[in-house]
């Protein structure tokens, strides 16, 4: 008997109508000799909604209490999920993220899980059950509700799935799986059969927003094997997985594009030793996440530093950066908000020699500037005009050859 | 330093902006130099909207899960009545059932509070705070959250003012308090500085839809000292206490009408020993609420059993009564949904003789037929036909001279 640990999001629970369905899936999976265990989101835009609420009777809400609020979304799905399993015959009980056992640290909005006890979910598995965890949310030291912020259900099914040693965390979506690029932009785009956990952290980093970086992280740290597969018809999707001999053999796994980018630039700063340290520590200690840094060393002495933020950030960027104009003796200061991030990742760049070249080319060929670069070990990202975003994305698809599926080195045992 | 308890049911906290007027409401009695402890039910219709949600996917649904569903009304709206209270410069914080220390028996859907450790609540009372309760909900043995039933979050309130030891549990409502009759029907109804708790027990009994028994009955048993006011309006409202010598001198306190009543007949059954035993039997083994019963013995050796039910329970009534009437050779069943309950409640009754007299005089005066009666101590109720109801409401005001404040045996020393 396998043990599956299964999550669907809001929007495969968003009406009653949806909720049977699901319930018929994961007595389906139950009915085929396995133990199932389900993570459930709010409802729809429950969580949205709940936030409005808020906002309207004050627009800065205590996070203790925008915790406990948010929560009831997930104690609510997972009640009546679990009613809609009563409906057609299944076994079921419905779990609070605390009754699941999910202890989490203090930090609101943002907690990270600590410890999972899964006794209770053990001895209600053990009676044929079915359990339904509220997910998002753990139980912290003050014995307060606390979430897990942004994908936190992907982040309490992983966290389950290791717990109990699960044979795989399903993640369950409107999509069928991890494509080698957006198939709305990319028309021939491939769904994947597999992809690794470090490839798939650096697409979710470079715009890809199948999974969250974290719950990648915690599989991968705890060696938890993950599916990405479509909630709407039952075919087999994208497993995640830590890489070997026997996956696919590719040298770029995917090309994502992050339209979520702006660029700032400081211009004309004395080139001075100190000056860049200071300007980040600055943005790091505002809580900024800055992702590309490109400084060009002038003749004269002067240099300009760029580097990108999210968009969403440019305003809190300005405020901490015009008091450093001054400061550090810089020209000024410019935003740019019109670029976007493209980024081809594979972990077979590793072994393969030229694969910037041949990007910078491609993208050379198509008359695309590129603004800035950024690299990791299996990684290429550049900044261009976001209006050529899409261009640089299919041109890069068709010139890797991603649309056909590769010969495999060893022969696939899928499990 | 007084330390109140005050209950805001789910039309005072209906939207945002009903919030933010309770929150002005309860901070203003803080910063009287007040304790206060809140006790909120879900937001307007909440309550209703999920369990329709429920049934969408399940007719039947489980009650366990019910009420895990239920209850995140009661723990959303205590949030956001919360951060209603931080936007006015109060510190205040949440408390599901569970972290207010509400222990309750097993038994969902309508849950008896056991024990109530309130050890967190006066933490953060003594810090300061005002601690918002989300009521009709507590924490069972088996870990799982079960709620009180109807009217439970009243029946929190009276509990936690009980466990605190509080000096008054104020119940705020969209009324004023306890009138001597339904001002809609009784335009010189007057609403009442006092009443005793027996007083209001049998009001309640008899239709009176201001507070429901169960948390009068738990004041009365903890000495807890009730207030029905008006939330709205910041006014005295009514005392509900134990009756003393202090209290208006009133032969009646109150007359309510209840249309939700059935009678039921069963017709020409023999008169033999243990019918009328077999027939309640049946009905309180179905969990069926009898309320009057007449049995006419007839010269002919066989007799008409009536009693009256609440209308909602006909069709049930029916299934258990219908196999009986062979059984014990009835020659037939009827029922008669047309009727309605007046009652006339009154400590003064016990010491004044005549009343019953009057009240069916007066009833006659208006040609209003009686067709059942029965009597406590303190009470007189008769069946009589639903379209006559109003007329007789009036009719008895007027003839007890309720309208107009009688002279108080001793001076009045009110909190």
């Amino acid at each position: 008997m396998a043990l599956f640990v299964q999550k669907y999001g809001g929007s495969s629970v968003a009406d009653a109508e949806c909720m049977r369905r699901v319930a018929k899936r994961i007595y389906d999976t139950q009915q085929a000799g396995n133990q199932v265990v389900v993570v459930v989101s709010a409802m729809g835009d429950t969580t949205d909604d709940l936030i409005a609420l808020a906002k309207q009777v004050n627009p800065e809400p205590n996070e203790r209490e925008m915790d406990s609020l948010m929560a009831t979304g997930e104690m609510a799905s997972s009640a009546i999920l679990t009613m809609a399993l009563h409906a057609i015959g299944a076994k079921a009980i419905s779990m609070t993220g605390h009754q699941a056992g999910i202890r989490v640290d203090g930090t609101h909005l943002k907690a990270k899980i600590q410890k999972i006890d899964p006794k209770r979910i053990r001895r209600h598995l053990d009676q044929g059950c079915v359990v339904v965890v509220a997910g998002f949310q753990g139980m912290n030291p003050s014995e307060d509700v606390a979430t897990l912020g942004r994908g936190g259900s992907d982040t309490t099914a992983v966290a389950l799935a290791a717990a109990l040693k699960a044979d795989r965390c399903q993640i369950l979506k409107d999509v069928d799986g991890v494509f080698t690029a957006n198939p709305r932009v990319v028309p021939s785009a491939r769904k994947l059969d597999e992809i690794a956990y470090e490839e798939m952290l650096e697409l979710a980093s470079a715009g890809s927003e199948v999974l969250q970086s974290r719950a990648v992280e915690y599989a991968k740290n705890y060696g938890v094997v993950l599916e990405v597969l479509s909630s709407f018809e039952v075919k087999p999707g994208t497993l995640v997985r830590e890489e070997d001999e026997e996956m696919e053999q590719m040298i770029i796994r995917g090309i994502a594009a992050d339209k979520n980018q702006a660029k700032a630039t400081l211009l004309g700063v004395p080139d001075t030793p100190g000056v860049a340290a200071r300007i980040f520590k600055s943005l790091a200690a505002a809580n900024i996440n800055v992702d590309m840094i490109v400084q060009n060393v002038s003749a004269a002495g002067v240099t300009d530093v760029s580097f990108t933020v999210a968009k969403d950030d440019i305003a809190k960027t300005r405020r901490v950066i015009e008091p450093l104009v001054k400061a550090v003796k810089a020209a000024g200061l410019n935003f740019d908000g019109d670029i976007a991030k493209v980024s081809i990742v594979g972990v077979g760049m590793k072994s393969h020699s030229g694969v910037a070249y041949k990007m910078f080319e491609v993208l050379a060929e198509n008359r695309i500037n590129i603004e800035m670069i950024s690299t990791s070990e299996i990684k290429i990202s550049v900044a261009i005009r976001a209006k050529e975003a899409d261009q640089a994305v299919r041109s890069l698809h068709a010139a890797f050859g991603m649309a056909k599926a590769p010969a495999r080195k060893a022969a696939k045992k899928r499990k």
